[in-house]
């Protein structure tokens, strides 16, 4: 087994194997240069601006398994950039076949031209790929919402238990955050876009060109009908405006936060203490044979571990576009591309371990219900401070604004001393203030989880048609 | 006077003094904080909730400057967040007017609620203005582009000079970048939203206070009255999603990107050796009495300052985010506040910066002139041999594919042997290929600059009319 | 109450209020400028280049109180750097007491010098103060370690349980991480450096200025006792060379992410349903009148906000460092201030409350056993395999290689049936194999935390004497 | 051709195909793995606690390219990390040769002891190369620096120009920070660690296998040896401690920020209209066949590229320690491994190509001295004035502290009237305040280095011997 100086995805298992990997792979990306390159001659044929004889072999040799993409990296550092050597070795290959077509291929466009408009459609492609696993995310999450839409669960704020709420309504919450990067997402891919300007962005020699073939197609034109051919926007050049690359790095840093967010959530929920989740179970994964009491919460390890790396690699994106000078930058375009990629492979790789692991999460009522247990009536005194605050002040018991005071003492006081606040209330609270049933309800955390089941309904419709389509 | 333990920017001359940092100021988002506290009263007030009467000490505590700002910053720590050492003030305040009133305030709310609300009114208020100025920079920088549409410049690449071009077509893309980015906040700031849920986020206290008023509003009516008048938009509650959030804080970074890029290029057109650009002139600016040749780039150099800053800021930001779990995270929303106020902050002032930047730009076109003739006619070979390559082979002179080789030694031989190209072609080309006349013109650089016009003109009225809204 | 434009720290409590952020203020900074600016001139005046009776005034004037930070900070932006505004001020007010003296100030330095050198005073004074409060924090943390060598306590992988140890033995890495990260900034404060080359860092104008003053000390001579007046090293100019800023920032980072391990794991410990710790209580911290059985753990989120926060300030102060250029940099240099104040006081804060926190740290040893005795048996099942698995080859009952998947199959069994391990291995283990005593034995988890307690000897001791000085 | 979802480094010729990307292949960290296996297999051996004739296969089996690195990766999925497909892999292959044997491997290791200890490795080795390199690139600017010692060159400040120096004065600063950061490299390498400590870092299990084997060696005693073995430091377990980890990416970083200011500083040079430097040449590079003229500072670009990548390599490191929790965390480690190989990888690259630029860069001297002219005696005004004002005030021409004042405005006008300064000067001065002589040489810039040149040699005899080492 030949060992090649290249990577794996050993020390990334948070992306490798995933199909979003493949989808922006060196290869992927390479392959979306050769299509590049070969739409824009089939474009170039029809016009008739080069012969349509030329198409079969410059179509033939547009498959990147013909090409050694190690020594395309290796001699891409000659010309700082990938598509020089691919070129060469294009073109070569094309010769091969038909020496004249060589020459008709890559005319009027320059390095930049093919780079950026092959990470748009590696964008494209990956982008699409991505969105269609977030939706049906998002469609699991609507199932596990309404499936716990009325399951006790304790919200927590801090660390601390803070009210009651069900697990339905937390999903509702995942739901929200990963179905509004989606969207944002689907809005992005519509902008993927054609980068067409040669050397400098001004296409000159694309124009010369019309200009000797005696073409009365304009520049726009063609560059209209590269774009229509490869499925993307059609702006003017933009080679020197690095915009349309931060907003579509933004949006996949937005999807890794939101996995990252739920991936946090379960790790928590995992712990043997806690006890209220159990990643979905599949063979061979995080068992410890040394420990066979562990459960290794592996998908949320590594959804976590690709959310903590995406900020930095959007902030790598954002710096090479900062350092952006002039018609193309002396290293700040360059430092956008293994940014970029990473930033996709491990935000998608995130999303589609979050679909594994929503898909198959496993829930324990009974853990959910024993936590919100542990405080008991404590949870509810919010509602019981402001119910009889008023009636203490209104009865002439306490001054005014003294009602809520005097509650949280012998709230205070049940937690010194260690005594049940009900029966303590009602002897300490004036006669006739309230009953016992009144306040057993009042004190019932169950009764108190206000919106929460109408939020699980709202959030879930307001996603359930989009996530379908 | 007294020095306090605070910054005055003193370290950050990027955004000091700045009109965003104003906006931005820990002033102006207590007093956003004042605001929605305020405001909430005002609705619960016109729904008959609270008493009326309590309105007239809850407005007129809510004006910012009756804190302690030093004050309120140290309490904060006590509980991890301002709003509950501010708050106390705030109802200490009401009640030295109206003690009732001070029961009227917070009613259903948390802290959060205020905070993240709070955080989006000065996300929309200096957001606002800076809309304003980036397309008050945009109306100048397409006037730029109009002025200097036909000014020939040369193009950059890597460093080099690539092809000719025009400085008003470098500056149309100075504008396609910093409208895109302006059009990406106008549309982002459209969505700054109301967070309201309560302590968990369940709406439990607001719901239960309603049932005890007897009100027949639902908390959802309520909570759109609220977003109505803050003039925010209504979403569920969000505070376990932290997309929006990060929505907003990308288009910040995107808008410094492309300050940052205008900067750069002037950075490298100031330098005496190039010459092409001067800043605006301004009293007391950039010059150095030790150095009176010296006319430092101040503006430039705090835009690009403020532009590295960024990408850091935003991450720090997605970081934050990334760390949310459960309902209210345990430090990741507090990273939140500051990096993204500082990214607002930096950003706002860098827009600014541009702005009067743009507007003042001293275009020196003779420099240009000279610069573009520096390299003569090599600018043009590319032209020369897409046009004499094929008549070469085409000949018979050399064989098929060997004509672009022959004429790039004869340009190497000119670089080699310091010749002249012109008539080294002319020696060297068979007899009766070309005139000497269409040789001139082929090699002369000033007609080669493509679209560079056309692309001014398409660009400067893509965004005339959204610059002039 | 006038409201300045200024932070008072109202969206940062992660330092708000901190001693260290006093130490870094913008007023230490200037006051650092000004201290910068009086020794020299005192160094200055000793050898006779300047003259003594101007002391007196320069002295006098070099206190901060005496100027309006606000207008320096907003002055600043006009040469875009403080010290141009602040000289100009200090100059005034020698001027007012004695004219003749202000002509002695800042001669032969630039800008940069003093900013410089001023920022590598305040990394000086704040960081000694942060080292002192390591060491305070490292013996406390030797302490707890002590204290709790032997209560059990169940360590935890990947949030599973996973063996037994002690809960001294964990706050031993504890010691372990802040004490080398403490010991870093110990030896990076040593080389806290002078900066001093004059316009251009060629020393060009002190060298004349001595010359002319007919002295016959070197610059380097002056520059020494410079550095020595303030307590500094004393290096050849590094003007251009940001190596020095990088390598003082980083240890601030280390620190940051020691403390934020504390933090992480105190956060975890003082949930609800784990309960095995409790952060120190104070008045008004963290308590919640909504939700008295709340108890934020509001030292360790703001830990944790400040050790998210530093990466990020790291990488700013990075990216400045990487766009410097020449003699100073064009807005490069600029972005190291703020950010490395900024991690200076994020982590100096979080080392002051870690050193709160793990001085006042609530331990629940029952809290911890509870946890501990959850998997029971199974928690040293890695023992009993290790020991049986041989015997069970030895012995001929199973084949070589097959004596831990016999057994790992009968823990499956107990896990899937909920069968205790113990009566199971005692049923289905050949007679004669173990006793039943041996296997109780191997099977407690108290008697499998291996080298733990030696571990919290060693680390302690390793760092007792370094704390304690 | 196969082609394989693996990255070759299409997107990133900062580091394709060089040295350092080889030593920390993902092959070299899986061969860092096995050696860390098999060397701990030979300390079992010869303490007598395994079969001496395991080792043979146990040696055999140790070699990378016996396995699929693909599969291994790909199944680092399930457990979360690459060693247990390897360890799997790797007891198979052993297996195949001595079924016994595969049974003494891995005694009492963790996953975590392997993987940390193989970065470490892989540190060390990359490290040592990149050190090696480091030393080259400094003895070459060392050779620069002499040879340019004395090369009059203008220093430049916020991109204008300051004041005269020598091209070997800049070289010698450049020198400067490479070499302190060499140095910190160096010392940090010194610190490359094992981490020893089992399951849970406790080392339980290797304790009471040691009991078990009646073994009289401890487990430190052990650990020593294997550190030994590896040429590792051996200090008490470190698993939950990431200090170390932080420590030497600090370096790197550094590193890359000292090659990116010379690429910057290469990158002015090289303009057309500065022309003081040239890349070194070299077949293939930086050339472009459509524009003869120009000649891409590629090199330049590709150690800037790496530079801005840097800071967020190394803050992703950061985020990743900053997640540390418990004994092992979920998420946070796993986000250091990507992040530290790619710093290393792109950093050492960097140090390559810098070796490469900075031996065989081009300097042209005349260059320097046009731009050096271009302000002519502009640059010494400071000297002038410096001599000039107190004459003009002590000969009582103007009043005190009006010298300067006076000759600023005569500056002004000659910039403003575009006359030259000397004759109006001497037009304008009182009589007899100065000769023409002396004000020939006042305002020569030649003769205004100050330390220049004793800074070349000071820096450069500083670093020579380390350099040669």
């Amino acid at each position: 087994m030949r060992v090649q100086n290249v990577d794996y995805g050993v020390l990334s298992p948070a992306w490798a194997g995933s199909q979003t990997a493949a989808l922006c792979s060196d290869a992927a990306f390479c392959q979306a240069m050769l299509e590049v390159e070969r739409a824009w001659c089939h474009v170039l044929a029809e016009e008739g601006l080069i012969p349509t004889d030329h198409l079969a072999a410059i179509a033939a040799a547009a498959k990147v398994e013909l090409y050694d993409l190690g020594k395309i990296a290796a001699d891409a550092v000659g010309g700082g950039n990938p598509l020089i050597p691919l070129l060469k070795a294009y073109r070569d290959k094309v010769a091969e076949a038909n020496p004249a077509a060589a020459a008709s291929i890559h005319i009027g466009a320059t390095s930049q031209d093919i780079i950026d408009t092959a990470l748009m459609l590696v964008i494209s492609r990956a982008g699409s790929a991505v969105l269609t696993t977030v939706k049906a995310a998002a469609v699991a999450l609507i199932t596990l919402a309404h499936e716990h839409r009325d399951t006790p669960m304790v919200a927590r704020s801090l660390t601390q238990h803070s009210l009651p709420a069900t697990f339905g309504w937390r999903v509702s919450h995942w739901l929200q955050a990963l179905a509004q990067a989606g969207q944002h997402l689907e809005e992005t891919l519509k902008q993927t876009a054609l980068q067409w300007g040669g050397a400098a962005g001004t296409r000159a020699s694309l124009q010369d060109f019309l200009v000797r073939s005696g073409s009365t197609s304009s520049t726009d034109e063609l560059a209209a009908k590269l774009a229509d051919r490869l499925g993307l926007q059609n702006p003017l050049p933009w080679q020197a405006n690095r915009i349309p690359i931060l907003n579509q790095a933004n949006v996949f840093a937005q999807l890794a936060a939101a996995c990252g967010k739920i991936a946090n959530d379960v790790l928590i929920s995992v712990r043997s203490e806690n006890g209220e989740l159990g990643e979905p179970l599949a063979e061979g994964r995080g068992v410890s044979s040394a420990m066979p009491h562990k459960q290794n919460p592996v998908l949320s390890v590594l959804i976590k571990n690709g959310a903590l790396a995406a900020p930095q690699l959007l902030a790598q994106v954002y710096t090479g576009a900062v350092a952006n000078v002039e018609e193309r930058a002396d290293g700040g375009w360059h430092t956008e591309w293994e940014a970029l990629r990473g930033l996709i492979r491990t935000t998608g790789a995130a999303v589609e371990k979050t679909h594994e692991l929503v898909s198959g999460l496993r829930v324990f009522p009974e853990w959910m219900a024993d936590n919100l247990a542990r405080h008991g009536e404590l949870l509810a005194t919010e509602r019981m401070v402001a119910h009889l605050a008023p009636r203490l002040e209104e009865s002439g018991h306490v001054g005014i604004g003294q009602g809520k005071k005097q509650l949280q003492e012998l709230i205070s006081r049940s937690l010194t001393d260690s005594t049940p606040l009900k029966p303590l209330l009602l002897a300490e609270l004036p006669a006739g203030l309230i009953t016992e049933e009144e306040l057993t309800n009042l004190l019932d955390p169950s009764a108190y989880a206000g919106d929460a089941t109408k939020i699980v309904d709202d959030l879930t419709s307001t996603y359930t048609d989009w996530s379908h389509t």
